[in-house]
């Protein structure tokens, strides 16, 4: 029994640093008073574990904003320049790559462009070894390399982070996550913790804990691109079912008398509201247009792209009162080009969305991204934290340098 | 600290007891060698708890079958006579009644049926203090009344237990909670704890905890009554949403062109295959006739009956599809009478279910209830359970003999 206690004991403060951390990370600076607050732990408990993460150099403490009388009491505080993730937001027409500190600030971004067609899971691969060459470059000095996380439109198997299906990429059963770490490895001798996932899980992740979604427990998270995508937060945690594909309201058939779409079946949510629906509706082309065109030409005058897009906020509305049905959330927020039609379709959603069961509709908010076209990148560094996040010191006594890589 | 470790260790010690009864409740006698290597306690530990159960009477220790060479181990089993709950499954036409003893035994059950025109909220109450009288009648004469549980066909509000609507017993905002607690402290002197919830949610909790979902930890469950309910559990939790209104899928819109829904929508899905829709299609008057008639003209060699439950089967699948794109489940249930279609449409919700993204769909099984009619009926028993299951020695304590009420 004693063996077990300690254990236990052990358990126990690991669990609370993580959680002190964790709060530190989401939601910023506090006062020991604040953390003594949050954790209900008492205060001398809190200044050791606030003492050993110091020690890591991952939070540090600092005199706060003298507002009352008497000197400024000390906030604890992450310190970006300790800790670092690269994020992926793998697009089907270009790659955004950030790095990001603790406490989610981004030190460095960069876009490349990438031509679909010979876009394939290697090239992908190669892409970003590049582009983590970059990230550590421009990465603080002493900063640890603790995560990676990426983004990538399709379904993604949760335990072993294949990809099954990326339509759009035209992937299917790519080992992705396999993949990239055997190329960090490769390339660095090293690969931190990673995490491989679906676009709009992660958007929803980051919306949840930094941006539109943070006060609230049930969260969808639709990102509008070629294809509809979905993430769903069910009681703080995401839904991710039995293979963590939950979430696939793309292919919600909303309109079976529509038109067919890639997966076989008709009327599916995107053949209605998808980018090329909404192009190909208002008389463009999708080849060299997208909805923000169409969202010009209306603002300009043109009847035809002026009815897509009132036709698309009809479809819009009958699937988000469908999900308010299911899934009872507090906010849905409209990611992608759905973010560019809300202003304009706002009405027309919510005239839709008056179909929905009076007690689940009185509960919900329809917003735009707090966090703009960046949800799924800001996402992939949240979960690349993770690990970290779980367990600070072990993670950081494995990790290296990420200037030294 | 001395006083807070102390906390923690009688937190720990009731937690463990609490995790012991609930897995002798849901899953049936095991041997002491079982329980220490479900609970992952050590064997005097078990040996300590397993004791402190027997003494409150909740479970008893007894031989087991002497299948081996040399003595029978002894099993540690519940005891049905101990402890009851007195559970509901309140129907447009009639009012179950069920008294279940721990470990889920139903010791005594019966039906009364009702006028759905007359049927207020206050009548509900008085059949069902009448129905309790009876019940606490047969119950075994040393029982402590440790719980009561309601299944009603609306929607629920999971913290104040306010019926929000249930359209076909034209109840709206009826806080049912409070209304069945003060009946029944008015007529008992003594209230047990108490649950009311949405019927689907109920089946969905007993197809979990002892049906068809016992090995699975994501399950949805359709009740085919007038109306299409739904109750969903996503890892092991039921999917409750802001409000406790998630799963709500009889109103999904699956046929915008399709028929006006009393919801004020079109095509909802239970506009499709809800009980009068499958009637009125199959030619037969909703008053006098269910899905069951239906089903035996079809059986009979009746076009029109066979078309209309062609067609349902259609819809059915489609629906399910979609349930199987959002929400990643393991098993679908069908309750209600949607039970009765399954046999007959098997093959067309299947070729429909091909439609679904194929990762999710390889994960899904299509299955009747295994507790047939009684699923949510048995899931308003575990919901009763819950507060004993949380904290038996309180509960206990704090319970009357069922037989003296």
């Amino acid at each position: 029994m004693a063996s077990r206690k300690a254990s236990t004991q052990d358990d126990l403060r690991r669990h609370n640093r993580a959680r002190l951390l964790r709060r530190l990370h989401e939601s910023g600076a506090a006062t020991r008073s604040e953390l003594v607050a949050f954790t209900g732990l008492n205060r001398s408990t809190v200044g050791v574990l606030v003492s050993e993460l110091a020690e890591t150099g991952l939070v540090s403490e600092v005199p706060g904003s003298a507002g009352q009388v008497g000197r400024p009491s000390l906030v604890v505080q992450p310190t970006p320049q300790s800790a670092v993730v690269i994020a992926f937001d793998v697009r089907v027409d270009r790659t955004v790559v950030a790095l990001v500190g603790i406490g989610g600030e981004e030190l460095w971004r960069r876009e490349q462009e990438h031509d679909r067609a010979t876009f394939t899971p290697q090239w992908a691969v190669h892409d970003m070894i590049g582009l983590m060459r970059e990230a550590l470059s421009h990465a603080p000095s002493h900063a640890a390399w603790v995560g990676v996380g990426v983004a990538v439109p399709g379904i993604v198997e949760h335990v072993d982070s294949v990809v099954r299906l990326a339509p759009n990429l035209g992937w299917r059963d790519v080992p992705l996550g396999q993949l990239v770490r055997d190329a960090i490895l490769d390339e660095f001798g090293f690969c931190p913790p990673g995490h491989i996932g679906n676009d709009a899980d992660l958007g929803a992740l980051s919306e949840h804990v930094r941006g539109v979604g943070t006060h609230h427990r049930n969260l969808v998270f639709l990102s509008g691109e070629v294809g509809i995508g979905g993430g769903v937060i069910i009681d703080g945690r995401a839904l991710l079912g039995a293979g963590g594909y939950g979430g696939e309201v793309g292919h919600m058939v909303v309109n079976p008398a529509g038109k067919l779409c890639r997966c076989g079946a008709h009327g599916c949510w995107e053949t209605e509201i998808g980018r090329d629906a909404i192009v190909v509706a208002a008389g463009l082309s999708p080849e060299d247009h997208d909805v923000s065109d169409v969202v010009n030409a209306a603002a300009h005058g043109d009847v035809t792209a002026a009815e897509a897009i009132h036709q698309a906020g009809e479809w819009l509305g009958i699937g988000i009162a469908n999900l308010v049905n299911i899934l009872n959330p507090e906010v849905i927020v409209l990611g992608g080009h759905l973010r560019l039609l809300l202003p304009m379709v706002g009405g027309t959603v919510h005239r839709r969305l008056e179909y929905a069961m009076t007690a689940p509709r009185d509960q919900v908010r329809v917003e735009v991204p707090a966090l703009g076209g960046d949800s799924s990148l800001l996402g992939a560094a949240e979960a690349a934290f993770e690990g970290l996040l779980e367990d600070p010191i072990t993670v950081l006594e494995n990790s290296v340098h990420a200037a030294a890589s």
